[in-house]
């Protein structure tokens, strides 16, 4: 009986028998492994899929639902907003980087509208109506919205702004109940049984065995403890998740993101990187880190966003996301949100899918002056900074970060400040390096045989920025291509 | 004959005949390796160095040669200056992170003082001189400087301020002559050569050579496009410095400082890291660099220093690689020295290393609101900034960013201003995760026999900060444990 401590790989000739066996054994029942299942189903396989948890769903299940998909999909036609491959490549590449995988990037951006028709054909609901006012999430069922700050600077100068975030269609939308990464997830697991794919719960990857020529032949995993050897006669698929409640990695490896993990199960515990890093495979960008702030976009944009010395940094209509990287990672994880009083009504009485977060201000004050003193900002600090942005915003102007000038208006009195510092949390985008058929790529540039992996195992389309649906979105493109590709013994 | 275009390990099963042999093979002489070799060699292993180039050196010896060393050293008492282990431990936990080796730090600052008089030992000088003003590098051959910052805001108020920046004695002080990772190097190498310590040069590090027990046996070099193979009967240890010039890993891990390698030589390719990688090793901090702000210190701290909306964002009188750090990762790489006539001409009076990046500046004007307008800012940008700061600094203060007293002042008219846009570049800190007695770690966590590593080819005690001497610092701390650990077979 294998020892399961460790996560070194087991050669092949030390397994005396196999528990179970399979041409494509997946890892992991969320958004990668049921794609990758339904795939290498069809692609003649017979495919067995293992999950640690009691059920099919992943990180996926339990996140909003966004898919990020364009160049022109069916949706984005059908509600009248034009795009293109090249476009949303454009996009992506200026937004998703530093350090992008060009050739992934304009892969996906290719297969980007048959990827959308595919979900479609899987069973995927998605609404046709549009949401276009700032937010995480729409407020209802909408099934289409920016989710990237596309129309915000400094992308609406890069590339045409089209709403690329296609969200399966909710069930219900209260908090805790189904969201749009349930409906999601629900047919194509369903999809995914219909068509014969087997699966095991409470099965969890412990080593890849592997054969004498280097080839993944299958897993060792452990049930209550229990080893069991798992033989994959055609590839073994990595859909893991990832590393963000490694707490180990995360310091190692994505430091500033340390203690916050947020949009992430405990689950993701980077096994699939671990066992596939014992083979010698290549990772990228391994401090890659998803950043929210947890404040309402309807808030936030009809105020100024001002780090720890009072001074504006990010525009404030863009992807509330870019925001959260900018506090996290360039400001010391540092903000305040200064709003007035009318705008303030104005953003309670939009609607919003955070609503919930809308509370009275930290503090609330008179004048500048006051608001300052009390915030204890240094003298002057604040009262520079508005005075700054109402020249300008005096003109609807915001030559500085390029606030558009629909949300552009001076700051007026009696004002309120949000004290949102440390309001950030994220989960991790580094892992494996995986070529466009989702092999998993060793460190000398070759691809690992046997072994394949999609989703937030790997580093996928984003480097260091983010926009909402990228995950859901490469996990499931780059899930089929796995599952192909292990049906297949690419 | 073994292939020499792959970095997978060779199975020494498959070595017909070892060209070379030694007890200790170390791979590449620079600090680390020079330090392992002497060490190694003194613990009675046969020592064989093998070197790319044509002689020892490496980028330490292009360096400007600064050791990061405290808790007391001989040279600190010497010169007034006290300081403990547990003070410098401070300071490094706070300026190298986030995500520090706590471990690491501790070992190296309880065994610092140690290390110092060890360097002597070896015939390294040190002038028992202190030089006290900004700079990279002292100007002349003075022996003792503050090198991270230590007597800046945020850091003076964590730890108390020590220096800490130990630099070799140069011989002669001028550009492209010997400066003092020459001198450090020198002995160093003299003693290795003196302690019977063997070289090959031009020699490739192409391959590790490893037994079905895991155990590393040798690797695979090439002279010339010829394959060497070299046993290594006790350890080998990889010197081979960073990844710095290896394009593909730098646009994989750390993309911010592709295409601005700086203050690091060509034979950086990451080889070590790769071959390691591809028996397992763990990594850490990928994505961390050293980044330098091409200014003259002595400038800089007269001056104010902006971003691209010309806000401050970094107190003007810490350590410049501070300064190269927040342009280059926080501020899109923009920044603009703003200075008056009175402080340029006070500054140009100064003592510097740097003085030959004394130019004009890039505009200058009669009045703030001219200059503003000469630097295409958004009008009030440079005035309301320059307002604030004068509006503290007339009580010689600066409560946003903590500058020092001594170097508050108003700024005043005519002023300048220096376009620093793109102005940085530097080096990778990542590389392979090693225990404190210099052990390669497999991602499993157990060392890998027989392998060892030091310098910058590991993630040694910067995470994400740094101070300058660090690298030559843990290259030659840890270069001497990798040295007796193979040594002893540990």
């Amino acid at each position: 009986m294998a020892e399961t401590a460790t996560v070194r790989p087991l050669p092949a000739d030390e397994v005396t028998a196999w528990d179970l066996e399979a041409d494509v054994v997946v890892i992991g029942f969320g958004i990668a492994g049921v794609c990758a299942a339904i795939e290498a189903r069809r692609a003649g396989a017979d495919v067995l899929v293992l999950e640690r948890t009691g059920g099919w769903g992943g990180a996926a299940a339990m996140s909003g639902g966004f898919i990020y998909l364009g160049g022109g999909t069916a949706l984005q036609r059908t509600l009248g907003f034009e795009d293109t491959a090249e476009n949303m490549e454009k996009f992506l590449t200026a937004a998703l980087g530093p350090g992008v995988d060009e050739a992934k990037i304009h892969d996906y951006c290719q297969g980007s509208v048959e990827h959308f028709d595919w979900l479609v054909a899987q069973g995927v609901p998605f609404k046709e109506e549009f949401w276009g006012e700032p937010g995480y999430e729409p407020p209802g069922d909408q099934g289409l919205m920016y989710s990237g700050g596309e129309n915000a600077a400094p992308f609406n100068a890069i590339a045409d702004p089209a709403p690329r975030g296609h969200l399966a269609r909710t069930r219900d939308k209260k908090l805790g109940e189904k969201g749009g990464g349930y409906m999601l997830m629900e047919p194509l697991a369903h999809q995914a049984e219909e068509l014969g794919v087997r699966h095991e719960y409470d099965v969890r990857l412990r080593r890849l065995v592997v054969e004498d020529s280097g080839r993944v032949a299958g897993v060792v995993a452990t049930r209550y403890g229990k080893p069991l050897h798992v033989r994959a006669a055609r590839g073994v698929v990595l859909a893991t998740g990832s590393f963000a409640y490694n707490h180990e990695m995360v310091e190692r490896f994505a430091p500033r993101i340390h203690g916050r993990p947020t949009a992430t199960v405990e689950e993701h515990d980077g096994i699939g990187i671990r066992v596939a890093q014992a083979l010698g495979a290549e990772l990228a960008h391994m401090d890659a880190t998803e950043v929210a702030l947890v404040a309402d976009p309807q808030v936030v944009v009809r105020g100024i966003l001002v780090n720890g010395r009072g001074q504006r940094f990010v525009t404030e209509d863009t992807y509330a996301g870019r925001m959260g990287q900018a506090v996290l990672l360039d400001q010391e994880n540092q903000a305040y949100l200064i709003i007035d009083e009318a705008a303030l009504e104005a953003a309670f009485e939009s609607q919003s899918s955070l609503a919930f977060l809308r509370t009275a201000p930290t503090w609330v004050a008179e004048t500048v002056a006051e608001l300052e003193s009390e915030m204890k900002l240094p003298e002057r600090a604040l009262q520079s900074t508005i005075e700054l942005y109402n020249h300008h915003a005096a003109q609807g102007e915001d030559p500085f970060l390029g606030k558009k000038r629909e949300w552009v208006k001076p700051i007026g009195t009696p004002l309120g400040a949000y004290d949102l510092r440390g309001y950030t949390g994220g989960f991790t985008l580094g892992g494996l390096r995986t070529d466009l058929d989702s092999r998993v790529l060793h460190v000398s540039g070759e691809p690992i045989p046997g072994l394949y992996a999609a989703g937030r195992v790997t580093s996928g389309i984003c480097a260091g920025g983010y926009a909402s649906g990228c995950s859901l979105g490469d996990g499931s493109f780059y899930g089929r291509r796995a599952g192909v590709s292990a049906a297949e013994g690419k």
